[in-house]
C-alpha cells in the first residue's frame, strides 16, 4: 500500500530538539526546558477530584455530539465574565482539543483547494491540517512594525477563502488590539473571507487584555481551549464558538468524526472553570517568569524580540548571530545545556534566524537556564 | 460566512430516535433502550482507580503523538493473546477512538476523489468521513448468503483505491471467518486497493474467535478500539495497526490533527488490559442476552435475521412489516416503548426494511424490552 499526497506534511523540527535533549538527559546531563509549549502544572487539583469523583458512580459512556450541555453553558457564561458579552450556549461546540476544532472548522468553511490565509511565525500545525485536508495554505510574510501579525494591506491579492490569525500568538506572544482585530475582520468580510480567531491563549497576558473576535462580530469562527490558561494540555477538551446557523452542519460533522470529546476531559474542564484560585497562581509564576526572562535575555545577548503581550513564549530574531537557527538551537542544548526552539516550525522563510524561548515551567528552572544562556553567549562571544 | 460543499453529510436518524425517547422519558414514561450503540457498563475499577492514583502526582501532559510506549507494547502483546502473531510495538498507533484511526487512515491512503469501497449495511460514518474529507464513497450491496459482508466479486469493476470491512459488523453482527478474510485481502492485493480492517467488536463474539486481517497480511490497516471490549466508550481512545513504513508519514500527521489522544484516557485503557476478570463478566452479560434476544425476537415475529456471531447487536429484516422502518421505529417507541434503530442509518438502499436491535444494556432491561415487543408485535398482528 502505498500512501496519498496530502498525507507528506513537515516534521516538526522541535521534535529533534526534544530528541537530543531525551538523549542528553539519558547521560546522565541536566536540561532546562525551553523548548515545550505547555504548563508544566497538572489540571487544577478540585478539577481532578471532580472527575475522580464522578468515576466512582457514573459510567461516563459517549456525550452528545456538541459536549456537555452544562459545559457549553459555562463556556458560553466565560464571555460575559472575560468579555462582557452575552453568548447563546447553543453556539459553543465543546471539541477534542483546539485541533478537533480546527478539523472541524475548516472540513466546515472550506472545500477542496480553498486558499486560507496564516501569518508567519504562526503555529505551524494550520498549515499542515490544512494540507491534509487537500486545502491550500497561503503564509503571510508578517512584519515586527505590525507586532508580527497579518494587516489588512497584507491580505489584497491573495484571494483568500480564508485567514486564521492568533492573538495572542504562537510563537511570539504578541496580540491584536481592539483596532488591528476590527480592521482584519472588516476586511476579511468585504472580501468574502472567513475569518478564524485563535485564542487559545487568552487569559495568559500580561499588558492588558486579549481582545474576542466575537467582540466584534458574530460571522466568525472562534477556537479556544482548556489547555493553556486551565493548564489541561493533556486532556485534549477545546472549543469553538462559531455563527448559529453552523451549529447544525457541525454537529453532524462531529457525531461522525469524533462522536464526541472525552467524556472525563470534559468532567474536568467543566470543574476547572470554577479552579480561579489556582489558575491565577499559575498567572502569577508566568509573570515572574517573564520578568526574569526580559531582563535575562537581552542581558545574554537576545535583545530583538518581539512585544510579549500574552502567551508564555519570547520569539527573538536572531539573524545576527546566524543564518542556521537550528544549528544554533543545536550549539545552545550542547553547550548550554538549555533546550530551545529554532524558529524553522514556525516560519519557513525567516525562521533560520529566529528562536522561540518558553518560559511555562517553574520559576527555578527560567533563572537557571538564564543564567545558563548568559554564560554560552558570553563565552561564544556574539552576545 | 458559508459552509463547504464537503461538510454537508447526511444526519443520523437514530438520534431522532433517542430525541423521541428522551422527550417520551421527559414526559414520565419509561422506555427501554435498545437503540444505543454502546456498553452501559463503566470502564474497569482497577482502570478508573489506576487514572485516580494518576491524577495524584502527574502533570499529565501531552503524551508522544503515536501514544504511551507502555501502552503500544501492551496492545502488541494483545495481538499475541488473542491470535498468537508477534506484532513490533512500533506498528501500533494509538488513536482519539477508532473515530481518530479512520481520519488518520483515510488521510494518509488516499488523495482527493480516492474511491473506497464500504458494505451496505455498515457503520455509518465511515461514509459521513470519507465525504467529509473530499473522498468517495462507494457503497457495495452485501447479501444474506454473504453474511451481509464483501465478498471478492463484489468488486469487480469497482476500480477501489480502498476497501473497509468490519467484522464482528455493526449493525450485523456478522463475522467473516479466516477464509472470507483472506480472499478479500488478496483480491485487494491484487487489484491496488488499501485494505482496511475495523476490529472494535474483537473480543465480544459467541461462535469461534473474530480473525484479525493481521493473521493474513502486514500489508494492511487494522483499526480497533478501547470502546467496546474494553466499556470505554466516552474515553474515546482507540487504536490501530498499519505497515511499517506508513509510521513515520502517520506520526507527523497525528502530530499536527491530534497532538496526542487524552493522556488520561490512555492510562485508564492500559489498566483496563489488565482487567480480563472483570471484562467476562461484562461478556457473560452480553451472552445471556444475546440468548434471549435469538429466543424472543422469533417469537415477536422477528425472525429473518442475520447470524449475530459477534458485537452487541440483532440486525432484522422486516420488509414484509413495513417499508418504511423509520415509521415503524416510531411506532414501536411510541406503542411499545422500546427505542430501536432503524436500518436507514447502514443501508440507504435497503434499510427502509430493517432494524437494529441493540443487547448491550443489563440483562433486566432485555427481558423487559422482549415481552413489551412481543406483546405489542401480537396486538399489530403482523408477527
Amino acid at each position: 500500500m502505498k500512501t496519498s499526497s496530502r498525507s507528506v506534511v513537515d516534521p516538526f523540527i522541535v521534535m529533534d530538539v526534544m530528541e537530543a535533549a531525551r538523549v542528553a538527559e539519558e547521560e546522565g546531563r541536566h536540561i532546562i526546558h525551553m523548548e515545550v509549549g505547555q504548563p508544566g502544572t497538572p489540571a487544577p487539583v478540585a478539577a481532578r477530584a471532580a472527575l475522580a469523583e464522578a468515576m466512582q458512580d457514573q459510567a461516563m459512556g459517549y456525550t452528545v455530539a456538541l459536549g456537555l450541555p452544562e459545559l457549553r453553558a459555562r463556556i458560553a457564561g466565560l464571555y460575559r465574565e472575560w468579555y462582557g458579552i452575552d453568548l447563546d450556549p447553543a453556539r459553543v461546540i465543546v471539541t477534542p482539543g483546539s485541533s478537533g476544532a480546527f478539523i472541524l472548522a475548516f472540513t466546515t468553511l472550506f472545500d477542496t483547494g480553498a486558499r486560507v490565509g496564516l501569518g508567519e511565525p504562526g503555529y505551524p500545525s494550520y498549515r499542515q491540517i490544512l494540507s491534509a485536508l487537500d486545502l491550500a495554505p497561503v503564509g503571510i510574510q508578517t512584519s515586527a512594525e505590525n507586532r508580527l501579525q497579518p494587516v489588512p494591506a497584507d491580505l489584497a491579492g491573495l484571494d483568500l477563502d480564508g485567514l486564521i490569525v492568533a492573538s495572542p500568538a504562537n510563537p511570539s506572544g504578541t496580540m491584536l488590539d481592539r483596532g488591528a482585530m476590527e480592521g482584519l475582520i472588516h476586511a476579511c468580510a468585504d472580501q468574502g473571507t472567513s475569518f478564524i480567531s485563535d485564542e487559545i491563549y487568552h487569559g495568559i497576558q500580561y499588558e492588558g487584555r486579549a481582545v474576542s473576535a466575537l467582540e466584534i462580530s458574530d460571522d466568525v469562527y472562534v477556537i479556544n481551549s482548556f489547555s493553556k490558561y486551565f493548564s489541561m494540555t493533556g486532556w485534549r477538551v477545546g472549543w469553538m464558538v462559531v455563527p448559529a446557523d453552523h451549529v447544525r452542519v457541525i454537529e453532524r460533522l462531529a457525531q461522525n468524526m469524533f462522536i464526541c470529546p472525552s467524556h472525563g476531559s470534559q468532567l474536568v474542564a467543566l470543574a476547572a472553570m470554577d479552579c480561579g484560585g489556582e489558575l491565577e497562581g499559575n498567572m502569577d509564576v508566568y509573570r515572574e517568569n517573564r520578568r526574569l526572562m526580559l531582563e535575562g535575555l537581552p542581558q545574554a545577548g537576545f535583545d530583538r524580540i518581539a512585544p510579549p503581550d500574552g502567551a508564555f513564549y519570547v520569539y527573538a530574531d536572531v539573524s545576527e548571530m546566524t543564518d542556521d537557527s537550528r544549528a544554533f538551537a543545536d550549539e545552545i542544548l550542547q553547550k548550554a545545556g538549555v533546550a530551545v526552539t529554532p524558529g524553522l516550525d514556525f516560519d519557513p522563510e525567516r525562521g533560520a534566524g529566529t528562536l522561540r524561548f518558553s518560559y511555562a515551567r517553574a520559576a527555578g528552572d527560567i533563572v537557571e537556564g538564564l543564567a545558563r544562556l548568559k554564560a554560552f553567549m558570553a563565552k561564544r562571544g556574539t552576545g
